[in-house]
């Protein structure tokens, strides 16, 4: 037996989560049997999409259970195995996060392989919030040449890699996010064109300002009054990736923007929502491009980490708070 | 020298148009000069995209000006001509209604095959309307076997016939409209579900109740409450053809609703914006299909209709207070 931590849901959030939603607990894990794999976590991720799943509601993923463990990628080593195909020090992914170890079927894991990146990078760029900015922009927006890109919560884990991809393939990029420390990040990135809304009265005047010509092309993080400047600002058969709506997700009132939807049809614009799970047969492709843009400077990426498993409830809090620059991450061992 | 009278506007509206922002005027129209025709209208149309070029706004067509006559879908007879192209006698289709007479360079003119069809037909379900609703569908929904369809506005020009192709190709249809004599109407069209939205308190839980298995193509002409319904309601993957948002157009203040856009991400919606003038290349297969419809009696219309162009304004009016069942029309002579 060895002795684990894991965070549960204690209670179901009312609007914003607070720390009062989580508890730490202490389990033993079982020695693994014929078939089965002990991990032990090294990184785990929290990510805004984890908001929904503490509600009691059906959606794309089962909501998360009272007094049970939450659930999410993770990133771990092999510590021991009855199964041929792991052996210890084996470097895992798997979507048991908010726990420091567990013994699980070998079908629940999948070997890491890490083409030379860090290995947490596959729970941000290089994982899933990489492929969504990927598969959101070229499938979904469906970039092409010439296309202004407009990105909002520009300085997270998606959103700045949705910015350095346009960058990449030769786009004049404007992006959003909240404070100087973003504003900066963005800019160091090569984003043509920040907007820090925090410091701005008046979102549709300053991403006039920022996009005179207009946009093409919304990758939108936020919703809400965001996405009104968009549809203010967006040119003729703009289209309009829905990735995230982190504005709306803690409301507890529906939101009432925006309120210019009729502009989808004067300008002809396309707006499709999106989840990146349908878009996985993109995921070879996306590796090697991005190793591309890796080598050759083109895709940098930052990460906010906080340690131990007690901070997961604090830095899945934080995301809601905007305290991430890139990815929010937590450091287990 | 003829005689003829027009409909002139008058003053901009704020909000809903009155009476007070039309005048009736009385001009002479030449004798045509060399390439020119003059042209007798028998019928013209009023549409409720007219009220948009009524605002003194770019948009996808240059507004009315002020003193100066509207514009619109109108079917005339030549009456004289100094083009070898035209003839008195010849049918013709121009934008130049609102007015009952006018003389006009042959470019401004197209000839009328009417295919066994009343002329006025191809103002209203042959015409730009029932290309509408065929490109909405067919192109911009990607209508495909088993979709549920919801069509709003369903009583009109375009959602009639929204309606009568979707069961011709074999869908289970909604419709929505406001009022017995819409819903009889409805019924009688083959719709298998109506929904009185005058009659009902909660939409959402009416269309709900109407499509319990819930929808995947949502034919808009309505917006507002009705698009905040149709999200609800839709199934993972539908798409959304946003034809129009009538309950928009006169709104003094932004329109709040919708307010659940999330529903675009954990569903994956695709909602799309359209003007039919994008899609005449689908105008001959549309026609073609058309006329199959109509002599298997699987599409009928319905008009209503006006008489004299002093009762233009009336028409166009009765638009937005949902006075019409199918085309609302102006006999001219």
């Amino acid at each position: 037996m060895t002795a684990s931590r894991e965070i549960r849901l204690k209670s179901r959030p009312t609007g914003t989560p607070t720390a009062d939603n989580f508890e730490l607990a202490s389990v033993d894990v079982p020695e693994p049997e014929a078939g089965e794999v002990q991990v032990r976590n090294l990184w785990m991720t929290v990510d805004p999409y984890m908001r929904g799943r503490m509600n009691d509601m059906k959606s794309y993923v089962p909501p998360f259970q009272l007094g049970q463990p939450l659930e999410g990628g993770a990133i771990g080593e092999v510590v021991a195995s009855d199964d041929p195909g792991f052996k210890a020090g084996d470097l895992v992914e798997s979507s048991l996060g908010w726990r420091e170890a567990f013994t699980a079927p070998a079908a629940a894991l999948k070997k890491l392989d890490t083409r030379g990146l860090p290995p947490q990078a596959f729970l941000g760029v290089a994982g899933m919030p990489g492929l969504t900015a990927y598969a959101g922009l070229l499938r979904i927006a469906g970039l092409k040449d010439g296309d202004i890109v407009f990105v909002s919560g520009a300085a997270g884990a998606v959103g700045s890699l949705a910015c350095q991809i346009a960058k990449a393939r030769g786009h004049t990029v404007i992006g959003s996010a909240g404070g100087p420390r973003k504003a900066a990040f963005l800019k160091e990135i090569g984003v043509d064109q920040v907007v820090d809304y925090k410091a701005e009265p008046k979102l549709t005047a300053a991403l006039r300002a920022a996009a005179p010509e207009g946009i093409d092309v919304y990758f939108d993080n936020v919703g809400g009054e965001h996405l009104e400047a968009a549809l203010t600002v967006a040119r003729p058969r703009a289209r309009f990736s829905i990735c995230g709506m982190i504005s709306a997700y803690n409301a507890t009132e529906p939101s009432p923007a925006p309120r210019n939807l009729a502009f989808l049809i004067g300008k002809t614009i396309r707006m499709e929502g999106f989840l990146v799970f349908a878009h996985y047969d993109l995921q070879p492709q996306f590796l090697d491009d991005l190793s591309g843009w890796v080598k050759s400077g083109k895709v940098q990426w930052r990460e906010t980490v906080l340690e131990g498993i007690e901070r997961a409830p604090e830095a899945f809090l934080g995301l809601f708070a905007g305290e991430n620059l890139g990815k929010m991450l937590v450091k287990l061992s």
